[in-house]
């Protein structure tokens, strides 16, 4: 263990006193991120002003042999931002400048600090937003959108972090600034921009981050379709991707779901309704119009009993509410609740539904779905009540043999809420062997010391060294198979 | 130097006699690719049957200390596939089965040695398509365009290679067999998949390539329009992206240019044209009539003295005839040509295209333009003729000075050629030090012996260990400046 005091005055030394945090009181603000499940107090918290405050700072780390976490606004699921009691928890907050906003390029470039939605407030004025839209983005940062790869609502037709990430300054595990990426697409050398998004803080601490700025839509129209069950809102969403449109975002509540919001924030939606949709289409005014009616129609076709459909933003507003609110709503009708994130295929949605719904029964617990059903992004909410005996554990294993559901269905084990502390022990159920000691190759070539964010992703620490578990000549190699290709037209 | 008749006799016990060559004269077929500028021939030609055969190649190869390098069909512009003397030539040329189409998930699984275009011949069908689209794509093969991250025409839509693919199988420099990606977008763990697509040969070679798939457009709509020069072709270009329209293609012409295409194949482009576009809009039938009534309009705002719209997929055929036939109908006005690649910021058009003339008479050559318009990659064909002294030299010279012209405008090196063997020596012109360094980790981490396709891409071999010229403690680190952010608003 490292001496403390002296790695605090050297980080006051450089940053400043106010930017190092060495109260326990105060350091107990930092203890958790969204995943409030696992809580550690970090032995110091430096606030960094830059990216050479930040270098400074994994510097001073790596030289003291301790851990660092790097942490935004802290709203993320999976405890990625979980501090390390013996380490440095480094804190982008204070870097929130919105450096440049370039319309004619459609790029902006901001630190790590600024909070999501601020960059399309940034950019509206010239007719654009940023497109990641996290249920959070009132208050998570760039930075952590950069280590999640976050996703959102809209993300169905727009893409994920990674895809509106151009550029980034980063500060390395050993404390050196470098850059990946630019403003264009595609640069030559490695793309590593593209590892390090969604790589949760093990290949550095991004200092500044380039974004893609896209065009506000000419039109934006929504509707909201109730069906009897999930089974028919399942066959609705397949019916509209298979016909080739693309939503801006379709989102299913089941009916435990829309309890929760009615009792919530009374959103109103039609009574009777064992499943929601809402979809929402933007683009050419044209565009939108022609494929709206057919939205339309295929809702109808699969079995929607109401079809509303938005007059105005305020209405629009209203449906979106009760969605927004849902996870939060669900303390309504429960004390407790686990969020789990999974991803299945779009196809396997009205089988899986059903299936999560056995599990439920099995397990003596109930489960709330809200989600992104566009791309089989699941969002079950597992309900319990932590006072009484036993509960906590049911609903625990009733969420991890959801995540056991989407892996034997081809899926992902998170769709957007990332590893983190959370589902590092799931990740050789999705991955191989070799595909992990191949992650861990470039993991070691960052970062030998594992200093950065250890114990988050992986499942296993291990020492950088000889690549670990990897056979040669003695026997072939095996082929790792890759699951569910069933169903496919195969030659 | 390794003993050549010993690694042929271990490989044809690995892979059969047929698959290996080391007669003289077949080796000179491989002794460069569509770069015939540079040429060596190999000490030996593999042709794997799979991915267990391609392993066996690699681990010898590293047994023997000799390097590697992989070739799909050879049409590559940057000698990215240009062997080595003492190396052995992976040709994956054999490994040409596509083993599924899968409609219902919209992708398709496909071994390296594919064709592009015959990815699209089995989607049609099923209603789908590959979108990326090199104007070699009769022949290229997709293993080829995930090591070079090909583009084409279409690409300013559709995104490159890398937006295309969503999992491969890879044997690294080593000799295992993993997987990265998969048929999902966004797995957990690194995004090594778009570390790997556009590597060029240095990060292992793909066995196995999973390609999202693109629903056939509803509707497609070309026209051509003349304008007096390339300013006012600019010009337009710029309206229209600016106006929110992203058209399936912006390819522009030069006089020169077509000049050699009406050479070549007599299209019939307007008399009197200083500049063409084609302007191609593709999607929803609704939206593609109001925005090509749009593309129209602004192409005659901006100066276009004859537009003619594509009645019919004939006469849309005539049209890309010219285009798509432009590089080699340069043979026609010039015995021998340069062909450059180059990106720069759409917005510098035709201040660039201006310079580039101006490069063209201080160099006393001449320099057609064909090139995509909409997304800023240029391909200048500098002429000259061998046979007379001096010439060579003179367009090696302008076509340099046309790749600074690239970088001082803050674009790039390549577009979708790739660095190859051709412009690793300009990487350091585009990348400071301490971004080559991280790639170099990255590139040491699977290739510590430096066997995978040594040479290309990156300027300098060095061997793999220590960081080099990395600074410690002594000075602190200097930040690299990101050029070309200059008109940006800035806060």
């Amino acid at each position: 263990m490292a001496d403390v005091g002296k790695l605090a005055e050297r980080l006051r030394a450089a940053l400043g006193a106010r930017r190092v945090i060495t109260d326990r009181q105060e350091l107990r603000t930092y203890e958790c991120d969204g995943l409030a499940h696992y809580k550690v107090i970090p032995a110091l918290v430096a606030l960094p002003a830059d990216a050479g405050q930040t270098a400074a700072v994994v510097r001073a780390c790596v030289d003291a042999g301790v851990p660092f976490v790097a942490r935004g606004s802290g709203t993320g699921l999976s405890g990625g931002a979980l501090p390390h009691a013996d380490g440095v928890l480094i804190v982008t907050a204070q870097m929130r400048q919105i450096r440049a906003v370039d319309p004619a390029d459609e790029r902006a470039v901001v630190e790590p600090g600024v909070i999501n939605l601020h960059v399309t407030r940034a950019a509206t004025p010239h007719g654009y937003y940023y497109a990641p839209d996290p249920s959070s983005q009132q208050i998570c940062s760039i930075g952590g959108n950069v280590a999640e790869n976050s996703g959102g609502a809209h993300c169905l037709k727009y893409g994920f972090t990674t895809n509106h990430v151009t550029g980034l300054q980063v500060v390395t595990p050993d404390g050196e600034i470098t850059r990946l990426g630019g403003r264009s697409l595609d640069p030559p050398g490695y793309d590593l921009l593209g590892a390090f998004v969604g790589s949760e803080g093990t290949l550095g601490v991004a200092t500044e981050v380039t974004v893609r700025l896209t065009r506000l839509p000419e039109a934006v129209r929504t509707l909201l379709a109730a069906f009897h069950g999930t089974d028919e809102a399942g066959a609705a969403t397949s019916a509209i991707i298979g016909a080739g449109v693309v939503p801006a975002a379709i989102e299913m509540m089941d009916a435990l779901a829309i309890e929760a919001a009615e009792a919530a924030v009374a959103c109103g939606y039609p009574q009777g309704a064992g499943a929601v949709l809402i979809v929402e289409l933007d683009g050419p005014a044209a565009e939108v119009a022609a494929q709206f009616d057919e939205v339309t129609r295929l809702c109808e076709e699969n079995g929607a009993f109401e079809i509303r459909i938005a007059a105005d933003d305020a209405e629009r507003a209203l449906f979106w509410k009760g969605r927004k609110s849902a996870f939060a709503a669900v303390g309504r009708i429960s004390p407790d609740y686990i969020v789990q994130d999974g991803v299945i295929p779009r196809t396997a949605l009205p089988e899986v539904l059903r299936r999560i719904g056995d599990l439920a029964t099995s397990h003596g617990v109930r489960v709330a779905n809200v989600f992104h059903a566009g791309d089989g992004n699941l969002h079950p909410l597992v309900l319990f009540d932590d006072g009484v005996a036993g509960e906590a554990e049911r609903a625990e294993a009733a969420s991890g043999a959801i995540i056991d559901l989407c892996i034997e269905y081809g899926g992902s084990i998170t769709g957007e809420h990332g590893v983190g502390a959370d589902k590092a022990k799931y990740m050789p159920r999705m991955f191989t062997d070799d595909d992990l000691d191949t992650m861990q190759l470039v993991r070691c070539a960052f970062d030998p010391a594992g200093l950065a964010n250890p114990g988050k992703v992986f499942p296993t620490p291990r020492l950088c060294g000889e690549r670990p578990g990897r056979h040669r000549g003695a026997h072939p190699p095996q082929e790792a198979a890759e699951p569910g290709w069933q169903g496919a037209e195969v030659f």
